[in-house]
């Protein structure tokens, strides 16, 4: 059994979804690991991840309009307001989505559906570099 | 340490949770590994899954309601509409719960607690087939 | 390769975030496993798992009032209401946030961003003694 770390960064420029599929494949097909467990995590509780559909870039606007009015940007909803208005609306999309995926390698081919992709769920207005932690187990 | 792969598919009809616990558990008897991680990942977008509470049918129709509620299936609140209106908010309702589980085994038996269940979560109105992948990893 | 397994147990008083980090590095730390994958279980349908800052208690403070609006506890908007105005609420919640989170553990230190924490998501009204399954598989 073999295990390889890495972090994969990508950098965000205000909310949204990020699709890192095809940087999560360029470094799966360089390592030597087949058949494993790939686990992400993002290190980070203010942007998140998510499988989405990689089809239409509407449902990519609706996801992020739909998170945004659940949890809005209005600081009288909030005690922890310090970082901004858009920080603690962050952490409940956050909690909301997911800290971490934990996929399926087979034959070096990841297992996902036709129509799924990876992506970071940026939820600041500013710009962020986002380190995602790449840790494949198997042989 | 060995691995397995295997596809279990349920066939859905319209919205609510369905409990695959017994075809997980059948699977996981006919396998050779007693002790190790099994990964479960839904290979669609428009269903999840969810762990929830076997024991009260009111719990699986109060979730599926409160998920109607918290994304409407009103074509006016999304932009993406082309797939139906059951289809966007099924895309969120995906992203609200999970896609992929990860569960552990210890001397055959599935790591759960007494009351819980494995369930797809469907959110489509029409009948489906899912494809759930299933990955075995120990020993 | 190796296997370990074991429960953490953590004691609730109310609704709210635990931080069970230290638990959990504690316990790490009388593991010979150096390397590899951390599967973190709650064994419970209305408490669960979720991944957030540990810096300001406002956030936990905030994120506690934004469940609680989101799923309040008035028994006249579900029909599972046996166990409690608090119990159909706990469900919602569970299912909105997680059941297990996997984390990845490099030379003896488990992944984890700077401003990371791991919290109990405790959403009964009475105490309780809530049991985490702690996983390592690694070498």
């Amino acid at each position: 059994m073999q295990q390889v770390f890495d972090e994969i960064k990508i950098n965000t420029k205000g909310q949204g979804l990020y699709d890192f599929t095809n940087e999560t494949l360029a470094w799966l097909k360089k390592q030597k690991i087949s058949n494993g467990i790939l686990n992400i995590n993002i290190l980070h509780t203010s942007a998140s991840l998510v499988i989405q559909e990689n089809a239409d870039p509407d449902v990519l606007y609706d996801l992020k309009i739909f998170f945004d009015k659940l949890a809005p940007m209005e600081n009288k909803l909030y005690k922890h307001t310090i970082e901004g208005r858009d920080d603690m609306p962050a952490h409940i999309k956050s909690a909301l989505t997911n800290n971490q995926i934990t996929l399926s390698l087979k034959d070096k081919k990841l297992m996902l559906g036709t129509w799924q992709a990876l992506y970071l769920f940026e939820h600041r207005l500013k710009n962020h570099t986002r380190i995602l932690s790449h840790h494949l187990i198997g042989h």
